[in-house]
This record gives structure tokens, sequence and C-alpha cells, in this order.
């Protein structure tokens, strides 16, 4: 509920958390309105929300602005009259006193007022408490929109008691995600399409695309102690893992980067990184994660190409020769960089990532990367779809993505 | 429309874009609706939107997998069989062959289908196209889930359709934002309280924090040609400015890069950067924007002490009797990251991110950063909060802030 949820000034980052916490609790979302602080609107997306599912969770509206109306116009749809809770309230001014020095303002005295029959979960984080209603066999609950606050009573109190109330109807879903990267999400589907038969028991797959790669996701809905989800699932990682894996890295985060420095610390080799289009990029990655001093030393970006020659030792004929989006630019560079800083792995990555720059032997998109390792080069060109940000995104991607797989093979 | 949604492993950030693009256009959100991929509920979601607005996006499920049905289901719910486009799949041909160098896979063909009678807008960044319906004077649009595939389109396609049909019905909300960088919301907030009258008109005003500072929002709803708003606009600005003054920039896209671009390409000058802790964050924020490669020669991500020393000179003494983090370094690094790059302007960051790292003297989120300008150095110290990326984002934006202010004031 809520005005800037609507008008994109707030991005619903609790829906994502509720659905995510709901799905592995075995209560499946259904669906999620996300309607502003009016009346008729919070009514209907009630009404509907009552009709297709047994939970009604509510987020927003319980705070002490005149905008913020979820708990009375709640409150007198469900036909339950609101009262004061005394005990409620002197709690609410013991906690603010504490918190603030202040007395507690006007305003927050509406949050000790309860709907008739609600059980009150006790806020700690903030001053609204959450409210659980049971409405013909099913349960609503209105909780306040600030995250750490929902967060909060969801942990506290939400999820215990509809672990309570649903007991053996919720069905857990048990799920296994596979990170790959440099196949399109489209090949991949058919890859696995043609490996796998029709029935797949409980599991579903999903294909997730994202600027980086694609994560494929297999599901199972199943009770804890039901063997049968886990073996469904063994089943069909087995077909699909043979397809999967030139593509996969194993890494918790998501980020490649992740099994990248895995790999570096625990073989003791350092890297440093030459950047061209994407200026910036792979080190900024590469830096993000805690820790990555242990084995990245540095890198440069050289936009300009007497910067490539004057600080990678990229000679002047082969830039002059091949142009800076070449193989022997990239080779040049990733040998140039772990040299200068003493490295034993140099990355490097030149290319055009547009709007201007491109021609029609070198389109916008078409990128050159290489890595140095262990003495050997290995030199990669794509030629990337999208705008600027998509094609600078795609290319760091595919240059850790070489590193990592030549870490791996190496 | 996506399971992903639901469960949580994709927060809706498409909802949020639209709702402001949507809102400054003069079509504010009534509701949204985040469903599974499952034609009942794609029908009713899609029934339930028609109910109460004169414009209905869809976005997602338009992809190649087998569970991308949005455009089946919402061509059969309103009547529309669906029809190959002949064309526009040569088109997607003809553009996958030049990406990917292989042939569309038999899962993109899908996307050539088209709905009787809709409009079809290009999709530049990848391959669904958007689809525009006319259903009985209200407009539904189908736009693809990925974030850039959507933006793309809306901009290109959506947003000039509707300014063009709705027209004089369009009731925009007027605004003018203020950028402002280096002061708290809760400062900035207080300040212009206490210059301000009780009575704004229309006029509402918005704090909106990000980690490179606060916007500052005044808004009003208003026609084009309505001269009142405009007037209590102005009467607003004029009192909130002289508080703004010292802390704002002037960006169309609210990154202060765009302003040090335009002051370093007027003037001529180059710049090249020299990064510990943000390790690549500057640069990569300088060459997100196109043409950056005009006054940006390049930079060094020097994260190893040695590399302080080879790379930008920063002499051993000082590093040994300073430590890395301290003003002698940050100004060092900034006079030699100008020196070897032969830029006329160097920027330089080191501090420490966390979340190790920190001492009682140095506790992490201390930061120094350096600009040299004109044969100038100037540094400034910051203890910024936040976990590693608030600390990195804040140190790149303070520094980029402080070049922004020699440039002005130079």
């Amino acid at each position: 509920m809520g005005d800037e949820l609507l008008a994109g000034f707030t991005v619903d980052t609790n829906g994502a958390w509720m659905g995510r916490r709901a799905a592995s609790l075995g209560l499946p979302v259904r669906a999620r309105f996300v309607v502003g602080d009016s009346a008729p609107d919070i009514r209907g997306a009630l009404a509907r929300a009552l009709e297709i599912a047994d939970v009604v969770l509510v987020t927003g509206g319980l705070g002490p602005t005149g905008d913020d109306i979820t708990r009375e116009v709640v409150a007198e749809a469900l036909g339950r009259p609101l009262r004061l809770d005394e005990e409620l309230l002197d709690e609410l001014r013991t906690r603010w006193a504490t918190w603030r020095r202040t007395p507690l303002p006007a305003g927050n005295e509406r949050m000790a007022r309860v709907p008739e029959g609600a059980l009150v979960l006790p806020n700690r984080v903030g001053t609204a408490p959450g409210l659980v209603l049971d409405v013909e066999g099913r349960i609503v609950v209105l909780l306040p929109g600030v995250p750490a606050e929902m967060r909060g009573l969801f942990d506290g109190g939400v999820e215990p008691l509809l672990r309570q109330r649903l007991g053996d109807r919720l069905l857990p879903l048990v799920h296994r995600v596979f990170h790959t990267t440099g196949i399109a999400e489209s090949s991949l589907a058919e890859r696995i399409d043609e490996g796998i038969p029709e029935n797949l028991g409980p599991v579903s797959i999903a294909f997730l695309p994202r600027l980086t790669g694609v994560d494929v996701r297999l599901s199972a809905r199943a009770t804890p102690d039901d063997p049968r989800a886990a073996r469904w699932l063994d089943r069909v990682e087995a077909l699909v893992e043979p397809v999967l894996r030139p593509y996969r890295y194993l890494a918790e985060s998501g980020d490649i980067v992740e099994c990248i420095a895995e790999e570096m610390t625990s073989s003791g080799r350092t890297l440093a990184v030459a950047e061209s289009c994407t200026g910036g990029l792979v080190a900024r990655r590469i830096t993000e994660l805690a820790g990555s001093s242990e084995y990245f030393l540095g890198g440069v970006v050289t936009y300009a190409d007497e910067a490539k020659r004057a600080h990678l030792e990229v000679s002047r004929d082969v830039l002059a020769g091949k142009g800076a989006v070449s193989e022997e630019v990239a080779r040049a560079m990733a040998e140039g960089v772990a040299r200068v800083f003493g490295a034993g792995a140099g990355l490097a990555v030149t290319g055009v990532a547009g709007p201007g720059g491109g021609s029609a032997e070198k389109p916008v998109g078409t990128v050159w990367y290489a890595v140095h390792l262990d003495g050997r080069t290995q030199a990669r060109r794509s030629v990337f779809p999208g705008a600027r940000r998509a094609v600078r995104e795609r290319s760091a991607q595919a240059a850790l993505a070489l590193l990592y797989r030549m870490l791996r093979s190496g």
C-alpha cells in the first residue's frame, strides 16, 4: 500500500523479500497488488486477495501521517471496529520516551488502536505493531512498510504463527540454482529441452536471464522429509548438468568474481587488468568483493591510444597497423599489464562500446578480450548487442569468464 | 508477469521505473498487479486492469521459453488471434545472424507472431518487439520484462504514442529537481523548513536521498500552459535555491560526471584518475558517459602499495611514514597520475572501504581524496558510514564533487 510505490519513488523490495520467505516456507505467492493510499483501492485489493489466497500479507500505511489509512480501511472493510488498546498505548509511550526522550506524538497514538479480535505482534524495531486477523478461516496480516520493521515482524511473529496455523498444509519449495555465462537463454533452453524427457515429476525448470548470463533454476515443492522431491531433483540435475557444464560457474552470490577470487587466492596467483571500453568496470567488479587485495594488484584504464603505449608497452606499430580494437592489441594489453604490475595473470578488454565509433568492419559492440595466464595468452572476439551500458557489462563478464575457464582448465 | 517476481528472485524495478515515467507524463499509475506465468492469473489481472485504467502496461513473459505465455494469453483474452508477421520474422533473423552468427532459434520465432490489429514497436536492444493494442478506446501495451529492453521500447515507442493518443487528457506532473551532494537529507530538510512559509500552493517538496547525494523535488500537477503552477514553482524555487546553492550541481541525468564532462570538454582540459579503495569505480563512472574519451586519458587502480609507487611515483618514504590512507599519499597520487598520463587534471582516492582494515585512528569508512588542477592540489578527508559498497560509492562521489567545485571556481 502506498502512493510512493506506484509513483516509483520507492522500489517494492518488500514484495520480493516476502515472496522469497513465503516460498521457502511452503506458501507460494499467488499474486501481489500494489495500490495507493486510497480507501476504495485498498478495499478492492483486499477483497480480491481474499478471493484467491488463504493468507493475505498487507504492508504499508500503518504510520503516523494522514495518508496512512490501511489500519482504518481494513478494519472497516472486515467489520472489525477499532478499539484503543490501553496496555499497548502505555508500552508505545514508554518505548518512545526511552528512544527519543520526548512524549509520543499524537499521530502515533493511532498505532494503539486494534481491530476487534486481532492478535497484536509487538514491533521491536519501530512503533506500529503488526496485526493478525482471522477472516473466516483465512489469515490477514497487517505490517508496517518500513523494510526493517516488516522483516522483524515477519521473522519474530508472522512466520512462527503461519507454521503453527497451517502446519502440514505447507509444502516448502526446494530449489537448485545453476549460474551460467556465455550462452544465450534460448540456446540453453533448446539444448536442455532436447536432452530431457517430458515428465519431470514435481520438478519445474526456469531460465532467469541477466546481462551477465543465464541462471537455470530447478524447483520442486515438497515437505522437507519427502525423499521423492530430492530424488526427482537429482534425476533432473543429472540430465541438465552435462549441458550446463561448459558454461557453469559455482558462486553463491551469482558473481563469477567470487569463483575467480577463490581460484586465484588458493593458487597464490596475482592479477592485473587493462581496460579500454569497459573503463574501470572490470576492476570495480573485482574490488567490490572484500579481500580482493589478496590477489588483485591493480589495473590500468587506457582510454587513449597513447596511454596503451605508455602504460602497457603496446607497440606503436601494432596500434597503427591493426587498430586499438584488434586481437593483437588485446593480447599485447593482457601481456603488458601483467608485466608492468608484476602479476602472474593479466586480463584485457578493448572494444567499441558505442554509441559512436563503430564501422562496417568493427560495428558498435565489437569487443576483443584476452587473458594472459602462466605464460599463455588466449584472446576472443564478440559482437555484443545492446546499448553502451549493456555492451560494457557483457564485455566485462565475457573477459572474466575467459579468465575463470583458463584458471579452471590450467 | 512472471513467477520470478512473485518468488522474489527478481525485484520489480520495472514497476517503479514505469511509475515514475508515467507520472511525469501526466498519467499517474492507479494500481500494479504482479502475477505468475499462469494463464488464469494473467487473464484476471488484465481484466481487472481494464476495469480501472485507460492504459494498461504489461511487462514480462514475451521471451523464447515455454513459461513465456503473456503474448498468447493476452491475444486470446482480447479475441485477437496471433498471425505470423513475415516481415518482422525476416528482420529478427537478420539481426540475430548479425549479433550471434547463428540462425534464430525456434523459440524466438514466436516473437514474430503479432495479435490481429496490433501495432509493432521495434526492439533495438533485444529480440521481442513491443505490441500495442486498442481495446475499445483503452490502450494495452505488451513489453518484454528485461529492463533495458522495456526502457528502450518505452522511450522510443510507448511514450510518444501515449502523448499523441491521449494529448490533452494528460495532466503532467510538473517538477523541478535539484541535485545536491555533500549534505545529509535531515540537515537539508531542516534548513529548507526554516526558510519557507506554510502555504506552498499546489507545490509539494520531496527529499530523495541517494548514496551520491540528496535530490530535492518541487512538484505541481498542471497542464503545461497553466501559468499558475509555474508561478508557484518559481516562488518556491526562489526560497529554496539559496539553501541549495553550495551543494547543488546541474546535470540532467543526475550524474555529476555530466557536469564535469561539460567543464572539461569546453575548457579543453584532460583528466586521469588514480584509485585505491574505489577500485575502478571513478573511472567506470566517467567512462559510462559516451564521449568521455574527449577529455579522459585513463586511470590507474593501485590496490597494492607497490603499484602506487611504481605507477604513480608515490615515494616509499611517504607511504611508509604516513600510511597509504593519508593526505600526503592522496596528494602524491593525484599529482602523480596527472604527471604520468600527461593530463592537466588528476584525481585520487585512497581509503578503508571495509569490512576489514580499519583501526582506531583510521576506522572503516576513512577516505582521503585529492584533486590536482592547474598546478594546485586540494585534499579532503571524510569518514563515510555504511558497508563496503556504500563507502565506495560515497568516496567516488565526494572526489568527483571536489573536482567539479574546483573546475567551477577555477
